[in-house]
């Protein structure tokens, strides 16, 4: 099965949405998940791919059983580990887009023969939570065996930073953008706060994969992501967190780009799309093309599902007027679960057949069943069912989900559509069912504690301390976010003078805790609370909790003696990898400079951006310089995008940050600066930075512009210029 | 400070008890766990010790939170990988003492280099628990990070196989004894079902060395694991679950070892065996002699413990005649307060002097202070003392405990005695207060249950299941205990005929329950129960649990239809390694051959053991053979021991099991076979087995037995002879 390895081709088995540790307490499904997982990797291993892709939700639970970890821990170190040396030169600075304790890729370790790397961002089922901010991914990353990539340190300032590769001539950017909910990963896109980074050098022969994990589809309008806000200067997508495997890459004819949705690789929920055969593929890139090899999964259980219209069928037609039709009605709908059974065994003994595994029965596994029946009736006539679980225990022993082989339900007169979408929504194939329960309690605590108008605590924070506790399975998060509540508004009351106090303590406290509240909401509305002064928010806050660190104290500057928030350990493990780049976080909270970035750092770097922004001054020249208005600390995209309506709203603003606010104007580039990059095109390290010092942040700033000036921007501000391919 | 290592000296930095996790939720102290944790790692590396050992309780929850795993697993990847090949030679089978899915150890691992290898074995805060019996040990030993050793896969019937390394002339016997709860652990010694394997060759070359994980001191008669039954050919006995560092090694006049206790290395709680200097010890092992070098830690929180009593203090005399005296009382203890303070910065500065840390505040941890005040006055008189939180706060800022510097107490007559015997339990050093908590919830539960009359749920498993549930965290134990429960109710209902049901089922449910409740209690009890048949108890099964299987659904053989219990992990990861030793096990259930070791196996063994089970028949001769008892099932020691007030009753039996039921006698072994040992001496793989065949089974108890005969037996039953010592 291996393929000799082209010199020049990088080969790259993909995967997402493992979700290691579904369903591991149900007696026959227990080792499901894992067992595929361990089949990727096993695939990996025998077609001698150069990497592993992986997509997020490698597990299904936030906090994994020592189990699932143990099952993944071996599949990776009996897989990846080898003696075979990795081929991809690693071109970044790795400290640029690996963190925590070992911000290196784990190939380059001496003391660990790495064969094959994986590489993984995180999804929405292993993100990061907690005290300290760490995921699985965290764990593996640290023990050598997962490369973890694609971080979000701020849901709403997003920098997208490439790893850049290498085998033989072709080069690959591969990019990762972690999982934030959808909501905000929309309106970060809305309010042109992703950033993508690009090489400064032979930009152009880079293959651009990027690999998310977000809704795909609309089940609102603003909770999924759309292809067309990605930048075009990517070549291909993984799509991850969509369960349906559509592994066969689709050309978005407005961007260029293509997309490939692995798919889930093992079904998490029955419903048609989870029935689509699992497939994994071995992605071939060489130069600026690609090809795709897919590989069914040969370990998952099969899975048949079916839906039926009593009333449309002709296998049940003329029953509605049969008195006590439930005896027929069943009978028949056995005889269909019985021929899905036929046919799920049918398939795996087809996949299986002079395969490895033997053909008998006691191989074969029993068989994932779902029949969906619509029983809605005409009129004045009636389908009688079964009761669900009695009828699907009818199958015991012959199914795995001897609990739900059937779903029954009647569209009722009237509701129809609502109870349709409704349904649509249920039975979505996203894998989001957690996220959806907790979005439920988050909306049940917010609404109920609206009723209550409390006094002393912060309503959203509180809501999102329960989320945490009930989705990411955080015990602490209410005792948290309680502790750091409480002694926020006690050190504000005792900041009060005798005069306050003496006017009564309540209005005190229904002050701070508003102050609580708004500073839990982010993005544009913090522009109204100017006088409010936020101090910077850490670094490694968790993508997800939205603000949730105003609640800290000290995050709100006015309060005195508050001290520091805690650093985080990502603001500790290593210097803010944005810094380089400052330009463009300045006015986050506004004009106030203590809100933005440590502003000593901002302003080294700017100083060193003086010497060669090429790109900064090249890129306004490419398009007409709109007026700046004076109120609008929004910025503007260059292109349609499908948050507005109009363009020309918005060409208001630039597209590259705060060049207008550079002190002095960055010189202009000659050619020699373009031809100096070519030579350099071999080197072993292609960083953003070439340090000479230990101070990273400075010399980042020298290099993050980009030689080749007319082409690209060097800090891509999302979305990006389409002309290149067409 | 690295020694020149010499090439026959093995030397092993040895600590116990690093909590990691402890407070981690403390704004003060939650780093202190982990750091010096590092610093331990740390001097391992710049020691350039040959390996490290662990005594258990390297974590301080079940589950430790993911910082907490991550911290370890930095620190160990810092430490222990590097370019310096480990000079231990692994003499032993690696599969005869490691588990898992890489039963190896980790230096021997060609893709992973390991310099220092860890061995730990687990404590009784993180021991396995939950679905597959994992503990936090197994990801560390999966990730090889760590050699995780000396489980305990059945708490009633323990094998001590050790680690057999060399380096240079040295040889060393490493043995592991993971944490049993203690009544258990005295269970089983007290049955005589704790045996220690020893090396077949040059056996009297071997520094013998045990960790073990168990209360040190006596709480109760059996609480806790007297020196004593360990057998005499130990050197030095490491023992872990004591705080109290007391490294110095004692010796036991009785049994000829050493004990070093080494003690926690962070202080758990607040009693002066924790403010002990905190140590570790690089043991330097040359042949048959060893040295320990003591090393203060240096990163360790200064503690500072103090008691008083007022009515005999002069600081307080007179004061309990005078009116409202609280003030009084509380200035004078503040001051004494203020001084340990003073003591204990003095004290860290002294440490440091010179040392690489700063000296200036920042610096400097705050340090723990406890004040521990009998307040009792004389009859009529009286002290008054402020309430112990508030006095605590006092001291924000200058101590890291802040709510309970100080802890009063007062006698009260007639119950002097037993206040103060409660109290020393509750303030023991021995980091159980966990455990301690769990004792009582079981026996609340049991307690509560008993007076319920339980129908249908077995009482002892229900307790276990609660227990489980609170502090290993395991929060689907309860869950799990019903279904098993409930299913095997099920399936013996299933199996009435119409007779019984007729006569109703409650008797026939309340049978089950009892039947289920029997199979909980296990041990010499189950002599009783012949009738009721156990089927074998899996191997991998939870050491804690206490026969918690027999709840499981087919463990009960006379009940038909039931299926096998599902095979646990262990048992399925390899071969079971004590079934060459086969003799050994043949009555824990009495005659039937069905409930010891899979009689297939032992057959097997047995026939070959013909071949040259020198030993065993060399043994009996060294001492009176004592007439068997007839009924006698159990089994005598050869000395007193301390379960036992006479020697003579104890010496009916055999020491070596059952070789009087061998069938035929083993042949006399000559001269010739203790030479050919000898000329055996420097292979590099000294097994118990010498395998031909990959049967291991039947090779292994060829080889078990001694070659030299007149020394000691091949497997040593405990408590040894203590002979050779003296």
């Amino acid at each position: 099965m291996p393929q000799d390895s082209d010199t020049d081709t990088i080969r790259i088995l993909v995967a997402t949405d493992n979700h290691v540790g579904f369903e591991e307490r149900d007696p026959i499904r227990k080792d499901d998940s894992w067992r595929t997982f361990d089949e990727i990797m096993q695939l990996a291993r025998t077609q001698d791919v150069d990497m592993v892709l992986l997509g997020g939700d490698l597990f299904h639970d936030n906090k994994p059983s020592r189990k699932s970890m143990y099952q993944v821990m071996r599949s990776l170190r009996k897989n990846c580990l080898g003696m075979k040396p990795c081929e991809l030169e690693f071109l970044s600075d790795a400290a640029e887009v690996f963190e925590g304790a070992f911000p290196t890729v784990n190939y380059q370790d001496p003391d660990i023969n790495i064969s094959i790397p994986v590489f993984s961002i995180h999804g929405n089922h292993d993100d990061p939570s907690g005290d300290g901010h760490y995921c699985s991914l965290d764990l593996l990353q640290v023990a050598g065996l997962v490369n973890y990539f694609g971080r979000v340190p701020e849901a709403d300032n997003i920098q997208v930073k490439p790893i850049l590769l290498q085998k033989g001539k072709t080069k690959l950017a591969l990019y990762g953008l972690s999982n934030v909910r959808d909501e905000r990963m929309h309106r970060t896109f809305r309010d042109n706060k992703v950033r993508f980074y690009r090489p400064n050098q032979q930009k152009a022969d880079f293959f651009n994969l990027l690999t998310l994990h977000q809704n795909h589809h609309a089940h609102t309008a603003t909770s999924y992501l759309s292809e067309n806000v990605l930048p075009d200067f990517l070549d291909l997508v993984i799509w991850g967190h969509e369960h349906e495997c559509l592994i066969d890459p689709q050309q978005n004819t407005e961007t260029g780009f293509h997309v490939m949705q692995p798919g889930s690789s093992v079904a998490t929920s029955l419903v048609p799309g989870e029935a689509v055969t699992k497939q994994v593929a071995v992605l071939s890139i060489t130069g600026k093309t690609f090809e795709v090899e897919k590989i069914p999964l040969k370990t998952v259980r099969p899975f048949v599902t079916q839906e039926i219209t009593l009333a449309t069928d002709k296998r049940f037609k003329g029953l509605e007027k049969k008195q006590d039709n439930r005896h027929d009605i069943t009978k028949r709908l056995m005889s269909i679960v019985e021929e899905m059974i036929q046919e799920a065994n049918a398939t795996w003994l087809s996949i299986h057949s002079g395969g490895v595994v033997d053909d008998d029965d006691d191989e074969r596994p029993l068989p994932l069943i779902r029949l969906k029946v619509e029983y809605t009736a005409p009129e004045g006539a009636k389908f009688e069912v079964e009761n669900p679980q009695r009828f699907s225990n009818r199958f015991a022993g012959k199914v795995a989900n001897q609990n739900d082989v059937v779903y029954f339900y009647r569209k009722k007169a009237g509701t129809t559509r609502k109870a349709k979408d409704g349904n649509q929504l249920q039975e979505g194939v996203t894998g989001t069912h957690i996220s959806a329960d907790a979005i439920k309690v988050d909306t049940l605590v917010q609404e109920y504690l609206a009723q209550q108008s409390l006094k002393i605590l912060p309503q959203a924070a509180f809501g999102d301390a329960v989320n945490q506790f009930v989705s990411k399975d955080d015990k602490h998060a209410v005792e948290m976010f309680l502790m750091d509540s409480l002694s926020a508004q006690v050190k504000g009351l005792l900041q009060l003078d005798d005069e306050k106090i003496t006017e009564g303590l309540d209005a005190h406290i229904e002050d701070f805790r508003k102050v609580m509240d708004k500073g839990f909401i982010s993005g544009q509305q913090r522009q109204a609370q100017r006088k409010k002064r936020f101090k910077e928010k850490p670094k490694g806050w968790d993508s997800d909790l939205d603000g949730h660190w105003t609640a800290q104290p000290g995050a709100i500057e006015e309060i005195p003696l508050s001290p520091e928030p805690a650093p985080s350990r990502r603001s500790r493990a290593q210097p803010t990898s944005g810094v380089a780049f400052s330009d463009d976080d300045g006015d986050v909270f506004g004009q106030e400079p203590v809100v933005g970035k440590a502003p000593a750092k901002r302003t080294a770097a700017r100083t060193t951006n003086k010497a060669a922004p090429a790109k900064k001054a090249a890129a306004p020249a490419k398009k007409p310089a709109a007026p700046k208005k004076a109120t609008a600390p929004s910025r503007s995209r260059r292109k349609a995008n499908p948050f507005q309506d109009s363009d020309e709203e918005e060409e208001e603003d630039v597209v590259m940050g705060d060049d207008d606010e550079e002190p002095v104007p960055p010189p202009k580039p000659t050619r020699e600066t373009r031809t100096r990059g070519a030579a350099k095109a071999r080197q072993t390290t292609l960083n953003f930075s070439q340090s000479q010092k230990p101070t990273r942040g400075k010399q980042k700033a020298i290099e993050i512009s980009d030689d080749e000036i007319s082409e690209e921007d060097a800090f891509e501000s999302m979305p990006a210029a389409r002309s290149r391919r067409r």
